[in-house]
């Protein structure tokens, strides 16, 4: 009988610890681990290889597998600077291919009312790029949550100081939308930055 | 860079074969292991640990660590036996407190476009079963899908001619339903069914 399962039950409660699985996905994701026990191993190879090799840039803290990673090394702008709060987001940003200077990975957003303060974030290391002079521009691309907004607002006073421009991704009605459907905030925000043609 | 990874990129792939997860959700799960590598290992260690121990009762084909599972080295009725596809099958049908006797997995449904024929179901090691004449009733409780139906039916053919009683759950309106959105079939079904007070 299942329940008497100790291995399966704790896999069932790892299982439940991912994000979005709650009990039902993580029945089904177990049972079909152990219809197909060739893929649950490789599943679980390459989860223990990644964990292994891939570690964080010590310049950009992207993740990686060479540190440092290979926008850091390579040949991309280094007058322009890319802050974002996770690596996805510098997914997000690449596959725009809207951008070929270099990026910086908070690891996060500021948060203080659930512990994330300045200090938990990569804001010292990205001070230190700064201060060595190579930059020019900062862009804050962290959400536009509360928490994103409150950290590009912290950020811009301190690197305003510096003297280098910063700027912040444009607000505006996304491609391919019907207004009707688009929310007032940001009909509002696009037509503050309206464009003259 | 994180295209770079070609170990992230082979544990995108591991995790896109898990059912219901796509291209997002596998970087969303990729992300969350990265982010806590010990519960990463944890979990590729329990997936190792459950397809190293975790087999098939040679009786009932449930799935169990032990051999035979504690249902049938248990003291449970073993002149009733309810028939199920899947291990999660067998799950409910607990959960409902409602049976107290043994169990066979089918392991699946016949599904002849599938390839499922009764040769890739535990359909002889049913009949072995009930030869041995140990069995007074056969519960089919395969599902009300086309496969399930076929299934309880194929096994009803080839069970009657034993002598054994053979039964299946009964159709109705589920508990506490809205009568009004229930579907017209399982509302003929209830009528047919339905019971004298």
């Amino acid at each position: 009988m299942l329940n008497s399962s100790k291995s399966f039950t704790r896999l069932l409660g790892e299982l439940k610890k991912l994000p979005g699985v709650g009990e039902k996905t993580a029945l089904r994701l177990a049972f079909h681990l152990l219809k197909s026990p060739e893929s649950a191993n490789s599943l679980a190879e390459e989860i223990l290889e990644v964990t292994r090799r891939v570690r964080f840039c010590s310049i950009c803290f992207a993740i990686t597998e060479d540190d440092p990673c290979l926008i850091c090394s390579g040949d991309r702008d280094e007058h322009i600077i890319c802050v974002v709060e996770e690596p996805q987001d510098l997914m997000a940003v690449e596959r725009s291919h809207a951008f070929r200077g270099r990026y910086h990975v908070l690891q996060g957003a500021l948060s203080p009312l659930n512990g994330v303060t300045p200090a938990n974030l990569r804001i010292a290391e990205l001070m230190k790029r700064l201060g060595q002079g190579n930059t020019s521009e900062v862009i804050l691309a962290t959400n536009f949550s509360v928490e994103g907004e409150a950290t590009a607002l912290y950020l811009t006073r301190l690197i305003k100081p510096l003297g280098l421009k910063v700027s912040r991704l444009a607000h505006g009605i996304p491609l391919g939308s019907d207004l009707e459907y688009v929310d007032a905030a940001t009909v509002q925000r696009a037509m503050e930055g309206r464009n003259e043609l």
